[in-house]
């Protein structure tokens, strides 16, 4: 790989090379240098997917345009999306960031469909992962939560893509490294239209003067401890099996809840609540929850997004939830 | 309290105000707080403790001057120490930091043995603590770590001091707010000659940064990030008491150890290693102590500060380790 070793990117040893792959190319250096690692490594069936946000007019115009072109030239399948954000935010959809997510899953459901059996292979790198581990502990509650790998994307009802990100271990000096030692073109600010204004922010002011005040690579930092975050999140699920306070039916046993030290109750609960579809529960909601076995306590905890958890004699259980989750 | 509220201060509920009390005084803002707070809580055997560490001249005299007459009116005991830290630094005891850390011990040691039975109370606050999580995220390997509160500290050679930080959950803004409510004052650059130079600019320049980017206050997503990682750290304890692991002696059951998934083989070797002395085991580490359960595995691994880990038929042993661990 020149540049880039082997081991950088173990994914490449595990992935299916005939399996229609899905590259999310945004015309920007390192969808670029995903795009060609994947052809040089001998996936035949790449098809690159990109979809103009209409968010940067031109710009974007010549972003696609740009990926057309380069696609034409290396004889790989391209499908092109546009999408208004703009005008959809104006009618009312939601912020520029949850419009343009929603986007996202809407055009790669497209692609999913036109393309049976593809998974989808995304670009991000250890810098990336780096503003997203401290953008998360910024916005609290999280810990220290990077983006997964190899995890399932609910892109439409009742379509799931999976997600892989290989370069995960790489610096993005490293993919442009790749690129010019193989002469390879890019277009500079081809953006994938997330939500770039706090990302830039982090990666140009937060993490610079985070390294420069303590000497150290302050990415590199993240990254490792968001690494080792996710053990902890493997480990939390084994204690929530070991500690069998679940029944089959995913409501919690009192009795049993109450004989586990504080820090396994709150993971068990963590889990039930997620079981109901709350994604990253407040610590605040759990200790509310943990509150319903005082004898004196409250009938029911109301859940964020409606429905309530309410004891009824010696369970927890979730009640009055939409059916949707 | 005034503008500090009883239940930002749940340790109150719980000290024992008739015991004698260190308390860690260098005539800044925050530990004048923390003495006041003290006495008006009705704590009657205060000691105040103030080491002064050279390092600032005329200023530090200044200081020392300055907490002796404050505790003189309120006819609360002073220990006064004085070290040399830029001294013992130039004879290549350590760094500054190590030094002062150093002088900080023995005088500590020197004051409860004059006082059996006391303990110490420090001032440290949130913001204190936000700066020492980041720091801490930073160096690596450390994950989201605060300081503690009610702990053992070891100062000397078979001497143990409980520290207390009972204003954890309060503010810096707060502490000044409550001395000027009540008229009281404090010695603006006094340094209690931590490492400065980081932890200032994390203060001045990082937090700041961060919290302007992300427009929320980074302290405050620090802290509550590190009480969350302080439950983790008991789930892993339940977790590593859970696998049955270890055997009586503290070695590791290599078969037991072989079922887990390995997020809790990880922790139960963490643990192992701790038990040998080695503080926070790196992660490359416990990998390469892992490999030894692989057959074609080399046969022993050696340790940081000596000794190394050894298969011994069904066991993982410690060997060649100096006692003094």
């Amino acid at each position: 790989l020149g540049v880039i070793s082997e081991q950088q990117i173990p994914w490449f040893a595990e992935a299916d090379q005939a399996r229609p792959w899905l590259v999310g190319v945004s015309g920007g250096a390192d969808s670029l240098a995903l795009l060609h690692l994947l052809l040089e490594h001998g996936f035949s069936k790449v098809v690159v997917c990109h979809l103009d946000h209409g968010l940067r007019g031109e710009a974007s115009v010549g972003d696609a345009e740009f990926v057309r072109v380069v696609a034409e030239k290396l004889g790989v399948v391209c499908e092109l999306g546009f999408a208004d954000v703009a005008e959809r935010v104006a009618r009312g959809e939601g912020s520029v960031e949850t419009v343009a997510r929603k986007a996202r899953h809407e055009f790669f459901a497209d692609c999913a469909r036109r393309h049976p059996g593809a998974e989808l292979v995304l670009a991000h790198h250890a810098d990336d992962q780096a503003e997203t581990v401290l953008w998360n502990l910024l916005r609290g509650s999280h810990g220290l939560r990077g983006m997964r790998s190899g995890h399932a994307l609910r892109v439409a009802v009742g379509l799931s893509l999976v997600v892989h990100r290989p370069l995960l271990g790489l610096r993005r000096g490293e993919l442009r490294e790749f690129l010019s030692s193989r002469g390879h073109e890019w277009r500079e600010d081809a953006s994938n239209a997330e939500p770039v204004a706090i990302r830039n922010r982090l990666r140009n002011e937060g993490l610079p003067v985070l390294s420069e005040i303590s000497g150290r690579d302050a990415a590199q930092a993240l990254v490792r401890a968001a690494a080792d975050a996710e053990g902890q999140a493997a480990l939390e699920a084994w204690a929530v099996a070991q500690a069998n306070a679940l029944d089959p039916q995913g409501r919690v046993h009192v009795r049993v809840l109450r004989e586990l030290p504080r820090a396994v109750q709150q993971a068990v609960l963590a889990s039930f609540l997620k079981s109901a579809g709350i994604g990253s529960p407040e610590r605040d909601l759990i200790s509310r929850v943990l509150g319903l076995l005082e004898p004196s306590a409250a009938p029911a905890v109301n859940l964020p997004g409606g429905g309530w958890v309410r004891r009824r004699e010696a369970r927890l259980v979730i009640e009055g939830r939409s059916g949707s989750f």
